[in-house]
């Protein structure tokens, strides 16, 4: 056998099924997903997102007194620095034009709240938790203020970035929109966030782990980890979802196609459809029915329209399990539960961050609690050996 | 033997020996280190910056027409858009305060060029090429501009980002000094930069691939990797290592310690020294030796002040390997090379970037024309289930 032949049986495309290291924050198994023991279901049920933010970063379930403290904590911690406010307003023609979106600008945001961050080059346990925390607090106030200069609104309170007295989910809306949030949008987006916190080794989390595993420092690793999130097989995949469940809505109200001719033709075109599948869940993923829910009540109680982009959804849903043995996963249900609500489209993966980088950093504060490099090998492929001047 | 156990069997921490990919842009070899079939002391002995540069984006070495064309492009790219140019020039305090760091400011440069560059949200190998060749000629002038903004003095040309008569490395030097380089100084910092432009599957290089696997872009594949490549465990060792020899010189001169004695006492204290070791190399590694002779002949025709360093390094690389048998990588003779040359020291690992950044993009490339998600699995240690109202 050539060398060539045996080195290729020796690994898996894409670290399919390899065991890249251990963690204690989750876990994921064909029968539920857990955040430190808990279950997804349970969370969210009973729990709130900075329940859930808390049990991440710190492996235990708040007390009250915790809980009040570290909420109190975030509320402090949600005014942007003036240069991110400065750089905000300045990228305004860029988001117009198009060049950039809005997880690029909030990666750009993220970055420049390192340069300020009093704790940016120190690893240690206290300081990592210092700056999960103002992380956490601050993406809501860059998204927020990001969606005012693009609908050419002011800024929300910028000095105190929010409303102190709403909650994360709650804040975030009002952040975005301008207005006081409906207490039932602001409890979907706080399941939702729930649901987005943390997903083991998933791209974006590996991505922070890589560059945690170097000793480099929490900004950073949370800008690889936007990074990542931002593409379509990850992350962007609701963003995606969602139009293209406009796409397939545009196509059938005007009577060109019904979702079942749309489907076999993308099929027949091979295109990829977004927000199915999954590298881990072969038997569906267990948070796309909570998002379906809510969102679905939602769209219920605002009447036909709304409901009719998740009756699109079940339709789509029911031809890729039947035709493909394919389930959605948890960004299909968000791409129409977001956009029930109103939000823009380009948020839907930045609303993703402002909840899994709490994800980012537990397993940054892991990675750098017991770090080893991470540095795989690869399997060459390319030219012999050959001399320069031959 | 209980799951746990068995399972903890099945994993490499870090990766280490795991094959995570295929490609055909570097192989390191025990016995040579090859870029496309060109072997290292070859390239550095025979080829420029630019070769090289075309060499791994193309997968060719060029013609003569093709690398002056390439060449032109670089030029004709230098200059960076106001909003960067404004952007480090606000950023001098944070740079004073030492919460940023050139590295830091480095990345938000690069996380800015993705919003303004057209292609930005392209993966298509056209525009991935195209944004190789613009982040290849702009990411010099961020470091030149930056230092200029650091020294208080006028940036060098901004509209053109430097003199178009020099090349790669001579127009770094230039923008970053303000002075006319001087040839052998332009040489050494060329072969340096020939020496860091691609290693395989290194930890950043690693980060881009898993961001681009995601379908992500290629501004924020090189952000992930300017955030890995900052860690002292990886491209900032050769600043950690220049760091430690200054230490050392301090206690020798001052007759407080031998170099002897000052390395026994990290021993015992079991101080981590940067600048030795490889994950991949076990007989040393083969850019160590090349950048020694470089560094070492420069600080020769400075005098005995400047040569005092590479004797110390002699001396630490000697103890290194009698008391531990391990060798220094090529971030040890790094350090002392761009030292004697007067580069600062906070600026080595960003001069790393402004090399790497071609071996980034090409597996960017890679990675875009034959994708999978990376997305491995990890061990969950942690908390068995439990209820959140229990």
């Amino acid at each position: 056998m050539p060398a060539s032949e045996s080195a290729a049986a020796q690994f898996a495309k894409g670290l399919e099924g390899v065991v890249a290291g251990e963690t204690s924050i989750c876990s994921i198994e064909q029968g539920g997903l857990y955040y430190r023991g808990y279950e997804i279901h349970d969370l969210a049920a009973s729990a709130t997102f900075e329940d859930v933010a808390y049990l991440l970063l710190v492996g235990q379930k708040p007390s009250a007194g915790e809980l009040s403290a570290f909420k109190q904590e975030l509320v402090a911690e949600r005014a942007i620095p003036d240069a991110v406010i400065s750089f905000l307003r300045s990228v305004g023609p860029a988001l117009k034009a198009g060049t950039a979106v809005p997880m690029d600008v909030l990666r750009t945001g993220v970055s420049i709240l390192g340069h300020l961050d009093k704790d940016c080059q120190d690893n240690s346990p206290r300081a990592n938790q210092a700056k999960a925390r103002r992380l956490l607090a601050k993406v809501p106030t860059i998204l927020g203020h990001m969606q005012s200069v693009i609908d050419g609104r002011d800024l929300v309170e910028p000095g105190t970035g929010g409303d102190p007295r709403l909650d994360h989910a709650g804040n975030l809306l009002y952040l975005m929109t301008g207005k006081k949030p409906n207490a039932q949008y602001a409890r979907c987006i706080d399941v939702s966030l729930i649901l987005y916190a943390e997903h083991e080794f998933n791209a974006s989390t590996f991505t922070s782990r890589v560059i945690a595993g170097t000793l480099a420092d929490m900004h950073g690793a949370v800008c690889g980890g936007i990074s990542a999130l931002k593409g379509p097989l990850h992350g962007g995949a609701n963003e995606a979802a969602m139009e293209m469940l406009k796409e397939i809505r545009v196509a059938t109200d005007a009577g060109k196609d019904t979702v079942e001719s749309w489907m076999q033709r993308a099929f027949e075109t091979r295109r990829k459809l977004m927000g199915f599948g999954h590298r881990v869940y072969k038997n569906g993923d267990h948070r796309a029915p909570i998002l379906n829910r809510l969102g679905r009540d939602i769209a219920k109680a605002q009447g036909p329209d709304s409901l009719r982009w998740f009756q699109i959804g079940d339709e789509v849903e029911k031809i890729m399990l039947r035709d493909k043995k394919i389930h959605p996963n948890v960004d299909f249900p968000c791409g129409m539960t977001y956009y029930v609500m109103g939000i823009p489209v380009p948020q839907y993966t930045p609303i993703f961050v402002a909840s899994r980088v709490s994800g980012w950093c537990a397993h940054v504060i892991e990675q750098h609690a017991n770090n080893r490099l991470i540095r795989p090998l690869s399997i060459y492929t390319g030219s012999p050996p050959r001399k320069w001047n031959a």
